[in-house]
């Protein structure tokens, strides 16, 4: 009787010390007395034998026009039709009742006959239904809601809440909404940071090209919605917060690209008074503190390397550590070569000759897998971007490799890496001579370098530091400049912006802003990842499709041109528009 | 030692059985290893006497050239500047120091001299400074930082990032937060709700005027931002989510209307198998659980009353019940009347006589409040807006009183009163023969009025409920409908809208959808009123200004014409536009 002690313990109050949340748990805490049922489906046990119960949820399908299996969110029941002449009504109603109807039932629960167990959670007891309400007739069904029915991905999300009764779909929604309450609990209650909402009408950042324009009522005038909080995360360090996060809604609109959503969420934290391993170790604490219980535990601290490292031995800055296979630097071995394109190579300044020894290669992969990683690429000849291409034929080979059956990364491990010691500037591509941010301009300098962001910026590493889950960027983040007259030269003098679209961050710098930096994560990539989902619409309950739309129920869509007057603009239709208005 | 203790404990792990987040109890949860300082300023006590400590914040002011007074989010700390001869470099650069600089100070916590405590918080100690390092000069500074300077609403604004330093700002934004995490764990732990974000780039609804549009990069096609998750809650029930809810981000232009957020949030709650009682009973005990703890306790459940005797006892249905002068009928009092514009009242079909008894207003209201209140205004001779007039009229003596020093509403109670049996529909003001929703077509009418939809929907109740608190609406929600056949009957034959523009909502229905109600909190306005703002403004970090805009990036602003191109869209612009672009 430990579920129904629970129950009635939360029908009287609150949890008491040393409740866990763990997702057995908090099902068994629904306050059932707010609703109409009085258990859920997947709790009964043969504890509850010879109990009255009143369970609601779907037809999941009948048998022998004998059971019905009805489901909710928390599992299966089964439920034994009686038989009784008396009782014909009933199983006429419910032998009738297409799948994904939605009853309640009354009935006592009972031990399933010898044999007749299966290893279902309920699959020792079955429910003697007593009566029966249909609460609603299920008349429409584009797919069958069975985890083993293969559906496009433009049904399921044309048809999304059909989609989203899938145990899987039901896993990743419940997962994501715990681990962010998990998230919450330990930035809140533990760790004493602030949950400040931020506009998302905002003012367009200057060359902004990704951000949506949201046109107002006063003519020609734009709010944008933003790509992140930065700004406002700064501010409310300047405003004494100390410290702040939010589950932040971003947007980015990157047009044609594909499998981008438009919109998505990060976790958008900033504090006060804070180095790079003040930030390095909150983090590091929240992945302990919300990762999943029915995971393998996370071990901290994280390993850290350098981007240099990281290109050096992994040609990427973001290196999936979960398997070796390094570069390595074979030049010496070649000292002498006569091979002509090796030769070439090493004459090159700072020319050299990088290797991957794959473990079995010879014998795993075959004449076409050479092919298509496409050895002797002459793109190996030049030196920059060797590195970046031995990078990406290193996860191809891997990708060969496990797709000869040999294991190469362990598909249950986590391994969760710093990189830091970015580069604070870039040269341009289109003009290397100028100077770009390789992150954003408010990055500052590593303490030790700062002294070259006057003389020689170019050599200046930042503190930004990159999260990488498994060869996956999942976060990012740094410790800012805090003074204005630095931020005023890093925009001014060395990105050659104008400081005066930044003006009310510069004054607000100057106002006392204290030393302070952040990080964001990617929430959905991170989800995504852990559930082991190939896209992040399978961690987003109403996602847009590949090219941004909404199939369920048609968005974007047309608006008609009066509706449009009302904020002062009209459609630049680039052909003739009778045919669609 | 308590907070020392608390301190440690927190560093080595996460707080125990036991523990209760109070303001206090969370400020010594600070994990204060993450930052450069060891102790918060507002934390320090006697306990602490003798202790090394390290405090980062700002100069609140200096005094007599020998104190500091030092400033975080926690509180202020006096420190003393050692007047040594080889401490004066520390005076000097102290002294010169402009307020609301940033500093860091080490040193010793001693008691202060006798006759020299003070009732601060910290007022019985002081820190020794030993070192002190400037991490920042505040440069610039439009008003002070000071609770009682009072600073315009504009300057607030445009400075927000000072105006959010003031106590009553950190209080009231610290607040928020605590407040959203105590109903997120209500809701997620306590209940098993489920955290589930909605898509904030939608379709448009049909006649949405109020939805702010969002051009795609497809021409003519535009995404709107909603006003309200509504859809998708309900999609969520059909997906068996069984309990939903999000602090959910919603959008409305209103436009030319004054002191309106474009921008605002709610406590957005969805149920399956539920009904009107199970709603309240849950927001009943979100609200006390959430409750801040410096506050009287809320007793529950909140007291109910229907719609009419909302009308019919204070004209209104939202009424404040902190006092009482209920409307009275007083037409048989006038039976014989010779008083003409009364006679003819009584002479109307359905006319009456409503007064409201003032308690000693012939002591407390003047001459010229009787012209203010509008006493015999012709207006009153007719029915229909007698009673809304007497609502108005109601509030206003009650402020009339309250002018003239008597007590007659208690500014520290809190009043709650859910309202329900609102008319289903009402008469469309332009045209009274149609029948509009009095609140949304989703609501599904009293199961005793549901025979009625189909002969006499004018007289249908439907099953909405208001929460009311101190006569302002904070919430509302509703069971809904959750068969497609009714769903297509109100909005087609009782509506006359196009039951098409709903199509993927119709469709869900018929794919077993579950009964379900829910209900939406307006948290800007809730929280306003439990700290006592005159404005949500006040409890917004950086909101928009009573013309929507953000004064401090100066938003919104103009987008150039190219900017605009891959939107297809185009100003229209209402007179010469040469003088802007």
């Amino acid at each position: 009787m430990l579920l129904g002690g629970w129950n009635k313990r939360v029908q009287r109050g609150f949890p008491g010390p040393g409740w866990k949340n763990t997702t057995q748990q908090i099902m068994s805490m629904l306050n059932i007395d707010l609703s109409f049922r009085s258990h859920t489906c997947g709790e009964l046990r043969p504890a509850d034998v010879g109990e009255e119960v009143t369970l609601c949820g779907w037809v999941q399908y009948l048998r022998q026009d004998l059971f019905v299996i009805m489901r909710d969110f928390s599992g299966l029941a089964q439920i034994l039709i009686p038989q009784d002449e008396d009782k014909m009504n009933l199983k006429t109603a419910l032998c009738d009742l297409p799948p994904e109807s939605v009853i309640r039932v009354k009935g006592t629960v009972r031990l399933r006959p010898d044999g007749q167990e299966n290893k279902m959670p309920t699959g020792e007891i079955e429910v003697l239904a007593e009566s029966v309400e249909i609460l609603n007739v299920c008349r429409k069904l584009p797919f069958e809601i069975k985890d083993f029915v293969k559906k496009s991905e433009s049904l399921r999300m044309q048809y999304r809440y059909l989609d989203l009764r899938s145990s899987q779909m039901q896993y990743n929604l419940r997962l994501r909404s715990q681990l962010v309450m998990k998230m919450r609990e330990y930035l809140c209650n533990v760790h004493g940071f602030v949950d400040v909402e931020t506009p998302t009408l905002f003012k367009r950042t200057p060359g902004g090209a990704k951000e949506f324009v949201v046109p107002s009522r006063e003519p020609g005038r734009f709010y944008s919605l933003p790509q992140s909080p930065q700004q406002f995360k700064q501010l409310l360090m300047v405003a004494g917060i100390d410290r702040y996060f939010q589950l932040a809604r971003c947007y980015r609109d990157e047009g044609s690209k594909p499998d981008r959503q438009p919109e998505f969420t990060q976790v958008d934290i900033e504090m006060s008074f804070v180095d790079q391993a003040g930030i390095r170790g909150l983090i590091e604490g929240l992945v302990q503190y919300s990762w999943p219980v029915e995971k393998d535990p996370v071990s901290t601290p994280f390993p850290c390397i350098t981007y240099e490292k990281a290109m050096k031995d992994y040609g990427v800055d973001k290196p999936d550590t979960r398997f070796a296979m390094k570069l390595m630097d074979i030049s010496k071995t070649f000292h002498n070569t006569e091979i002509e394109f090796l030769k070439d190579a090493l004459n090159q300044p700072g020319g050299c000759i990088q290797a991957i020894c794959i473990p079995d290669g010879a014998k795993h992969l075959k004449g076409k897998d050479h092919e298509s990683l496409n050895f002797h690429s002459p793109d190996f000849h030049y030196f920059l971007p060797q590195r970046p291409l031995l990078g990406k034929l290193r996860l191809q080979c891997a990708e060969l490799l496990e797709s000869s059956g040999v294991a190469v990364r362990d598909p249950s491990a986590f391994h969760f890496l710093w990189v830091v010691d970015f580069p604070l500037f870039l040269p341009k591509e289109e003009d290397p001579d100028q100077l770009e941010s390789a992150h954003h301009p408010f990055t500052a300098p590593l303490p030790e370098d700062a002294h070259l962001l006057y003389s020689l910026p170019h050599k200046v590493r930042g503190q930004h530091y990159d999260l990488v889950l498994n060869g996956c960027e999942i976060g990012g983040g740094s410790i800012r400049i805090h003074k204005a007259s630095d931020q005023q030269h890093v925009l001014e003098t060395i990105l050659k912006e104008d400081p005066s679209l930044l003006s009310h961050l510069l004054e607000a710098l100057d106002s006392g802003a204290p030393p302070h930096g952040g990080i964001a994560l990617g929430l959905d990539r991170f989800l995504s990842i852990i559930v082991g989902a190939p896209s992040i619409r399978d961690v987003i309950a109403f996602p847009k499709s590949f090219r941004g739309h909404d199939l369920m129920s048609r968005a974007p869509d047309f608006v008609s041109e009066d509706e449009l007057k009302s904020y002062h603009i009209a459609v630049n239709w680039p052909y003739i528009k009778a045919h669609i208005c």
